[in-house]
This record gives C-alpha cells, sequence and structure tokens, in this order.
C-alpha cells in the first residue's frame, strides 16, 4: 500500500496545486527554463527517510535559503559573539533588501535580510586552500548529503544587476560591519545565492538543521547544536519576508525562503521540510510554498507550541521491594524482615526523558521519600533522552543519599547516565541482580542471623518441606556432596538430566542463551534452592548452565539414584516427585504474576 | 533533603539579587510600599507543585501581565476571525505605548501593546449581570486558582494619569478598531492592569498557559489549546518590551513582563515561571526577572528548540508471532503451522506519542510490510498521547489492512486509539489474548484439522506424553468426566486441591487477583491442557479461580484417587508426578525466560 504520508502530501500538492497567484523570479539564463506550474512538495525525517511528491528533481537556485546555512556555517567558525559583532538578530519588518541597520550600531537586524547575509559572507574565509565560496558549497553539500555546485551563469546574471547589493556591501564596510574588500564579500554572497538545489535537497538540508546539524543520512555533524538554536531562533522570527509575526503565529516553524522558489521549514528533531513552487507573492515567498507550510504545520500539528515536548513524568513504576521480590529464595526469617522494612527500599523504573520536567518528578519522589528509604534500586534501562538539567538534578539528590548513608543500586548497562557522578554508586546489568543486592543490603541492615544463612542443610531445604523428616533424612542418604569453585561449570546447556542439585551454600548463575545465540542470566539462586531439575522439562536436556560464583557447596540426588529409588521405594519417590512438583507449581504461580504484571504496567 | 529544583532556583535567586540595575515604576498608592530588593521566584509544574524562592507573597499590580490574558479570553470567547479584525499578530519593535497600527487597516500590531489591548478589552461584554471587568476578574482568577480581585485605588491612580491612553483609545474608536465607548474599554483595561497578584499566582498562570489552558490544581478549563497556542506565538515574538527577537532568540520562550516587576515565561506542556522584581530596564522588563528567565531556561533548556519533541520512533519491539508466542499449548501440527507462517502475523508494542513523527515511523513499517502480513497485533497500552494527524495515519493504514483482509486485533484497554475508526478491528484488553487469537487466525488460514483439534483425548494430553499407552490408559481409568457451561467456576481461588482436571475440549479462563483486590486474567486454557494442579503450590490452596468460557469437557484425577492411587500403584503415582514435574518445569522455564525477555526490552 502506498504510504499514508504520501497519499496525504499529494493530496495537499493536488489541492494547492489550484493556486494560480503569484509570478516567478526571472533573473539569470535558468529563468527561460521556469515552469509556474512546477510544484514539488518533499519531507524529510529526522532518520533519513524523503518523502517526495511533484517537482522535486528539477534545478533552481537556493537564493536566500543559503542565509540561514552560511549564518550557522559562520557561527560555527567564528563562534557566537564574533557573529553577533557584526549582525543582530532582530526581526527587521522590512523587505528581505532593505538597508536596516542599527542606528547606534550599524549592524544589519538580522542574518536573513541581504545586509546581514553580505555581512555573514564576509566573515567566512579561504582556508586550507579552498575559497570562502568552495568552502560554502562544501557545507551545503554535507547539509544536502550530496555534492552541490554554484552556477557560475547564474552567478554572473545575478551580478550584472547587483547595483544595489554592492552599494549595501560598501555601506557595510564603511560601518566597519563587512570584513575586507565588500566587493569580494558580495560576490561571496551572490555565488551562495546560485548555488543549484532540488526540492529534495531542501527538505534533507532541512532535516539536517532538525536533527540538531547532523545529516540524518550520512551522520556527518554540519553544525554543531548552538549554532542550529540560533539559526532556527532567528529563522522563526525573521526567516520570512515581511510577515514573521504571521508566520510564527499561525505556522510556528522556523523558516526560510527564497526567491528562487524554495521554501524550508523546519520541526526540530523531528521533520524537514520543503516545497518549491517559482511564482512569489509581493513579499517574495512561493505563493504555494507557503501554503504548503501552512497546511502542513497545522495538519501535522508542528506549530511550536504544540510540539513542545510534554512534562511527562519520568517515573514509570515505584514499589516497595516487597511487591518486587528478587529471584532469590529466602529463609522464613529473611522473608520476614523483608516484608517489615520494605517501606524502606524502593524499586524505580524510569523511562521516557529526563529533562527537566521528566526528571523534576523524580527528584521530587526520591527528597519526600529519603527519610523512609535506606536502599533505593533506579532502573534507567528505558530512559531514552538525559539532558544537562536533569544530570544536575540527579547528581544533587545522588550526592544527598550519599552522604547520608542511603544506597543506590543502578541499572543501566548502556551508560544512559554516562554523564552522572556515580561514585559509590554499584551499577548493575540486571535489575534481578540489583533487586537481589538491594535485599541483600535491606538483610545486612536489619536481618539477624537466621536471615542471613551461610549454609542450608539439605533436610531444610524448602523443596523438600512437604516431607516428614524421616523421608527427607531417607532421601538425604541417598545424596552425594560436591564442591565447586568460582566460574565452574556445574551443568552446561544440552547435558541429559543428571539430577536434582540442592545448594548448601554458596550462589549459582543460571545462563541461557537468546535464539540469535547471545547469552543472559536467567535467574540466581542461593542456599536452600535447587536446580537441574528442569532440564526434566525438554527432552531430559538442560536448556541453562548453571555456573558457580564463588565456592558452592551442593548435594547431588542424581539421576541414577532416582532411577533406583523409584525401583526399590516407590512411596519415597513419591514423595520427592510430588514434592518438585509441588516447588515447580509455587515457581509456576510466582512467575506467571510476575508476567502478568509486567504486561500491565 | 531540600529538592534539588528549590536549591538551584536559590542559588540563582541569590546570584540574581546582586543586580542592582534599574528603577520601580511608581505609579499609584502600593509604589509607597515598594521595596527594590524585594526579588521572588516561582516555578510551577504541570501537575500544579509550586517551588517558590524569595518574595512571593507580596501583591503587586498585574499590569501588562494582564494583556495575554485578556487576549485568551476575548479569543475564547469571539473566536480567532472576530478578534483578529480589530489586532494585528505582528511584533511592532515599539516601547509597549506607542500608537504602532497597520496604515491600511488600523489595527494595533499586536494586543501586547496598549493600543492592542485596549482594543482587546473593548470586545469583553458584560453578561450574565457581570461586568466586563468582573467576568475578567473570575477569568484570571480561574488561571491563578485563587481569588483574584482589581485594586480600586490602583486603577483610579493610573486613570488620573491616563491621557495618552485615553487619546489612544479615542484614536482607535474612530479608526473603528474599539468597539463601543472609547473610554468604558480603557476603564476596563485599567483595571485589568490593577489586578492584584503574587509571584506564585503569576506562575500558576503560567503554568495554566503551559498545560494548554487547564489549571494544573484546579482543573478548571480556562481557555481553549487554540487560545493558549496563539497567544503563547504573540508572547513569543512580542511579549517582552522591545527585545522581542533577542528574547526569542536567546530564551527561546514565550513571555510576557509589566511595569508592576513582574514577568511569566511559559514552556508549553512542562512549565510555567514567574519572577517579581520591581527594578525595571530602559524598556519597562524587570531587571532581574529578564535575567531570572534568561539564567533559568538556558541552564533547564528550556529554549523552543532545545524543548522540541524528539522525532522518536513509537515502535518499542516489532516480532513475529513465533518470537512471541501465546500461553497456548499448542499441537505439535498446530505449532508446524504457526513456525512455518510466523513471518505473515506481526505483534507490534507501541510506546511514547503518536504525534506526527511516532506514527510515521509505525505507519511506514506496517506499509512496507503489509504484502507479507496476514494478521497484526498492535499493543498501544504504553502510547501516551495521540495526535490529530497520528489518528489519520492510522486510519489509513486500518482502513487498507481492512480492505485488503488484513487483520487488526488491538491491544487498548485503555481506549488510547479512542479517535480511531475501529470498525472490524477486535479489541482486546490483553496481549496475549490478542496473540491468542492471532495464532488462532493464523491457523484457520493456514492450518488443516489437525492444527486446530476440537477435542484432545486425555490419553494424548501433552502432560501424559512421557508415559507409555497403557501406564496413561490406566491413570485415564481413574478419572471421571465433566462437563461446565459458559461462566461456570470450576475451582475457586482459597479451595483446597481438588486435582488435576485435563481440558478435553474448550476453553478456561485463570483468573487471579492483585494485592488490592482486583482481578486480571491469568491465562486462558485449551483443549490437551491440564489446570488445578497448581493448587499443589501453596498450602494445597487455589491460588486462582478457574472459569468456563463455553461449553468445556473435562477428565478429572481428584485428589481422592490419587492419594488411593499413591497407595495401591506407587509405581503409576511416579509416573504421574514425574510427568507432572516435567510438564511445571517446562512452564518454569517458558515464563522465566518470557520475564527475562521482557525485563530486557
Amino acid at each position: 500500500m502506498e504510504s499514508p504520508v504520501l497519499s496525504y502530501l499529494r493530496k495537499v500538492h493536488a489541492e494547492l496545486a489550484e493556486l494560480r497567484d503569484g509570478t516567478p523570479y526571472s533573473v539569470g539564463p535558468s529563468s527561460a527554463d521556469l515552469n509556474p506550474a512546477d510544484f514539488g512538495i518533499a519531507l524529510a525525517t529526522v532518520d533519513g527517510h524523503v518523502y517526495e511528491v511533484g517537482t522535486t528533481r528539477k534545478q533552481f537556485s537556493l537564493q536566500s535559503i543559503s542565509k540561514p546555512l552560511s549564518y550557522g556555517f559562520a557561527i560555527a567558525e567564528l563562534g557566537m559573539d564574533a557573529v553577533d559583532a557584526h549582525v543582530d538578530v532582530e526581526p527587521s519588518g522590512d523587505p528581505f533588501n532593505e538597508i536596516s541597520s542599527n542606528p547606534e550600531t550599524g549592524r544589519p537586524a538580522n542574518a536573513m535580510i541581504n545586509a546581514g547575509a553580505i555581512a555573514v559572507a564576509s566573515l567566512i574565509k579561504g582556508s586550507g586552500g579552498r575559497t570562502p565560496i568552495q568552502r560554502i558549497e562544501h557545507t551545503y553539500s554535507e547539509f544536502a548529503a550530496r555534492r552541490l555546485r554554484s552556477d557560475g551563469r547564474e552567478y554572473r546574471a545575478e551580478r550584472a544587476r547587483s547595483d544595489r547589493n554592492h552599494g549595501l556591501a560598501y555601506l557595510l564596510s564603511a560601518a566597519g560591519v563587512v570584513e575586507g574588500d565588500p566587493t569580494r564579500a558580495l560576490e561571496t554572497y551572490l555565488r551562495q545565492c546560485a548555488v543549484q538545489v532540488d526540492c529534495r535537497d531542501l527538505a534533507m538540508i532541512a532535516a539536517t538543521l532538525a536533527s540538531g546539524g547532523t545529516n540524518p543520512v550520512t551522520g556527518t555533524e554540519v553544525l554543531p547544536y548552538e549554532a542550529v538554536e540560533r539559526v532556527l531562533s532567528v529563522m522563526m522570527t525573521s526567516g520570512m519576508y515581511d510577515d514573521a509575526g504571521d508566520w510564527a503565529t499561525s505556522v510556528g516553524l522556523p523558516a526560510k525562503s527564497g526567491v528562487g522558489g524554495g521554501i524550508i521549514a523546519v520541526l526540530p528533531g523531528q521533520v524537514g521540510l520543503a516545497v518549491y513552487s517559482p511564482p512569489l507573492d509581493k513579499h517574495g515567498n512561493s505563493v504555494r510554498g507557503a501554503a504548503a507550510c501552512r497546511r502542513i504545520s497545522s495538519d501535522l500539528q508542528m506549530h511550536f507550541v504544540r510540539s513542545a515536548r510534554q512534562g511527562r513524568s519520568a517515573i514509570r513504576s515505584i514499589r516497595t521491594i516487597d511487591q518486587e521480590p528478587s529471584n532469590i529464595r529466602r529463609t522464613e526469617a529473611a522473608a520476614d524482615v523483608l516484608q517489615e522494612q520494605s517501606e524502606r527500599a524502593l524499586v524505580l523504573e524510569l523511562a521516557g526523558d529526563l529533562f527537566f520536567a521528566g526528571t523534576e518528578t523524580v527528584v521530587r519522589e526520591l527528597t519526600s521519600r529519603a527519610p523512609e528509604i535506606d536502599v533505593v534500586v533506579i532502573d534507567v534501562r528505558d530512559v531514552d533522552e538525559v539532558g544537562d538539567a536533569g544530570i544536575r538534578m540527579i547528581n544533587a539528590v545522588f550526592q544527598d543519599f550519599r552522604e547520608n548513608g542511603r544506597e543506590i543500586l543502578l541499572v543501566d548497562p548502556d551508560d544512559v547516565l554516562g554523564g552522572v557522578d556515580t561514585r559509590g554508586i554499584t551499577v548493575f546489568d540486571s535489575r534481578d541482580r540489583a533487586i537481589a543486592e538491594c535485599e541483600h543490603r535491606l538483610l545486612e541492615r536489619y536481618g539477624g542471623p537466621e536471615a542471613m544463612p551461610r549454609a542450608v542443610p539439605v533436610v531444610d531445604s524448602p523443596v523438600l518441606a512437604p516431607l516428614d523428616r524421616a523421608d527427607a533424612e531417607a532421601l538425604a542418604s541417598h545424596m552425594n556432596p560436591r564442591h565447586y569453585d568460582d566460574g565452574d561449570v556445574i551443568r552446561r546447556v544440552g547435558q541429559r538430566f543428571g539430577g536434582v542439585f540442592f545448594i548448601l551454600s554458596g550462589t549459582i548463575s543460571i545462563v541461557a542463551s537468546h535464539t540469535d545465540g547471545t547469552r543472559f542470566r536467567l535467574r540466581t539462586l542461593g542456599a536452600g534452592m535447587t536446580f537441574g531439575e528442569l532440564a526434566l522439562g525438554e527432552d531430559d536436556r538442560q536448556e541453562t548452565t548453571a555456573k558457580a560464583e564463588g565456592p558452592v557447596e551442593v548435594m547431588v540426588l542424581t539421576a541414577d539414584e532416582i532411577e533406583a529409588l523409584e525401583e526399590r521405594d516407590p512411596a519415597l519417590a513419591v514423595q520427592l516427585w510430588r514434592a518438585l512438583s509441588r516447588d515447580a507449581y509455587m515457581r509456576v504461580d510466582r512467575l506467571s504474576r510476575a508476567n502478568a504484571a509486567r504486561i500491565r504496567d
């Protein structure tokens, strides 16, 4: 099917093609080739996809659309202050070719009028064997992700009738605003106006501005973000000839038009829009171009007020530790401690952006709850973007927590909080491990020795709880003790069922593989828990690998012993299997609830 | 701990308190009470939280900050076109009391200068027994969530020296811009300027504008969104006396100052900022107020270019159906069909906003994959906001899918896609049910009768697969057949273990409760599956309720029969328990993988 975006643009194109007002600008040899019916719309996303309708591949002169590009280039080259010393940022309210300059400073009102653009052109110097215009062409090409060139014949035609601009250049030179030879500055300016583009190029240029200065296709950083911010600000108030207020109000997008018939409009962070249609209104804006921007901004809700990021809390969920227990089975004493102290440990899941508004809610929550908190797990894996203000606010909270002995456990495998000071903060790659550690620290603070068992005798294993003592001891008598060292693989994926392993002491990691072969920790087991039995689930094969983390003591009821037991003492075997089933059922119930909870969150 | 937001504002406050420039405006009786050292900063979030530092509870006159509020009120009352007929939206570049009007139409340049504000005041009529100023006071009070009143003495003092504004009102009347008695219009205007507020009120007013016209504390819709959009647009280009371009460029926030010493600045969707400090610069803006806005906008990255919503894909995950199977156990034939045809069914999980950019990626993905798709599950539960453009684009795709026989299953219990045309689209309250239905439809299209079993004899139940035929038949001989009708509760939460139920045909829902008592569907079971056994997991009690969905046939191996079997034929009992354990282990493995996958997503 055709993309609805394309269908939509086609519809807008068909409707606005009916507009017959306006007159094309006819200077230069290519004006013979100008067709008032030509009309193209191109929309480029910040991931580089371009939608095109109509005349989007016909070349024309960039003209004044060059002004914001060179302005940004000059800022990138010389810095904001140096450029500001030559050009102001005030809307002029005057037509583009007016000599609008500050009576006190002589600075042109802004870089979107000719006087300002000529001043800007004078600031761009040759370098590395390249002339100013060659460097400008190079930068424009980076914007468009395609080699763009200035057309000599167009340039000469414009130059032949640029008396007014010549005069302007000399006046600006007299005022100290144009640097160096005013004729050179003017020539550079006129050549940049004669750079040939098509409508698709313009969309890509606009998308580069939309993505903060980085071309979405090539990934080249054409302009630094600060320069783009400035360029778009000035485009918002002064980009459209002579109706800046109306444009900012009704379209609400930074835009720039050129008498070549092009217009670009930029929705920061989202979209670059370009229109080409030669007939111009009395201000010098493309009639269909302005109409298309107006229409599309309204339909797609691109106005700066509407498209502002919403101040949504970055907190996806906030739970006390009892509401999100780890996969580690605890003794009854430990479970009681965790239950009683559950308010003292929080698990926060953050999502979305940590700019001011999103972070403010997180920080508000943490500061207001701080007095009750000992440990907090903060899972930031679903955070998209982090702003400077967010980093500063988080730093302040982290510092306060550190100073007051509150512990922070961060789940941040991708270093989303790269800019945050994480001294003294443990960073985990999985939420489960962080939660397990969180419980551990709570138990260290509040649990007695019975809550932190060093070793669990096999007869006290919760799995065997349904058996009476004699049966449990009878079973234990069929088991063999084994010792493993840190890193030992005890069961490997693919091995046949080798029996049921009862952990007496130490920690076991259960590692599984994704379908793509990458491995991940499925769960962590401790004293009193069992492993190995799940191999019975599927073809009697281990689906996972069990690995010792530090020294581990286990008792194994081997597959052979179980088989022998089923022969010799089927009643005891029934007890064993019934206990194992019960244990598995508890796990199924807990897991399916956890799953349901996550799906519903 | 103190909020880092407050600490930050305190720091800014301390630094800018050092600014000693400027002179307070001294008209009216309260000017005797003016203290140049007074300085307050208040910041209100769109959820109604207010941070305050310094002099935030001292009353002063609203003055020109009334202009955008009355402008919005007039638009809400009369509509945009009626107001536009009297006032333009162009930045004037002139001081606030200039007679800046369009030479052709006589309309004042904008509603932020006195001429425009007097014209706007003339448009607000009395109604329902209330005078214009009473209605204005009422609206301002709704903005501030507190009763605000105009001060008569302040009003009279201003009026006594308003010759210039009087002249202005008559000139505007002559030009047909002011409606009715020009003196009345002027009086309304002067009274609205004399409304008394404190800095905290201003922050709340700004936050109401930031939240699109709805007061964040009371929830009252003070202005419609369209009026707010217009008000903020004009504030952006014309809100600050005489340096609009610099403000839009360096602060990048819609703002309005008043000679009373107040300034409001609005970050749409996020924050309302207010500053109070009486000393004014030569333009009439509060010196510390403007500096504070500049500083805070920069530090908190509030500039309109930076704060624009990022064009992030709304697709959180996209999987083929084999990568996200339902909880329904399928026959081998069915599993094969689902595996072979898996590319024909997609599960899309959306998150974030469905404005243009977010939706565009979704629509691009669906349209490009459309030819290969028969069924698609779209889970929109984590979608935050949906814009008109998003709705239109989704409608277009849904319509195309409908017309081409592609099925859409929507997971949308909260009606997030309320604006979307969902004719012919099944809406589910849980993803699991939608996925189950998706598999079902794929099986209907591509599976033979063996893939869609109507009934599974108990001896063919996958749970009993490890047993040889004779053992399975022996077990079956101990079972009793039962029939249930739609809605029958078969097992209820809290009941003792009643045996293992083998589903021969029909569908069972397993319903669990959250800790708060609300119930939710945990899973759906079909022919060949078992239930009831999980009661063994915890104290031999049902943790869930099993309910028939439509007619259901089961065979029950009761608890008593099992106990008898353990006595009489322990070898067969071992077979049973071993099979049940194996089944449970498979489920544990699958569930913990699903959990791990969700946690990692």
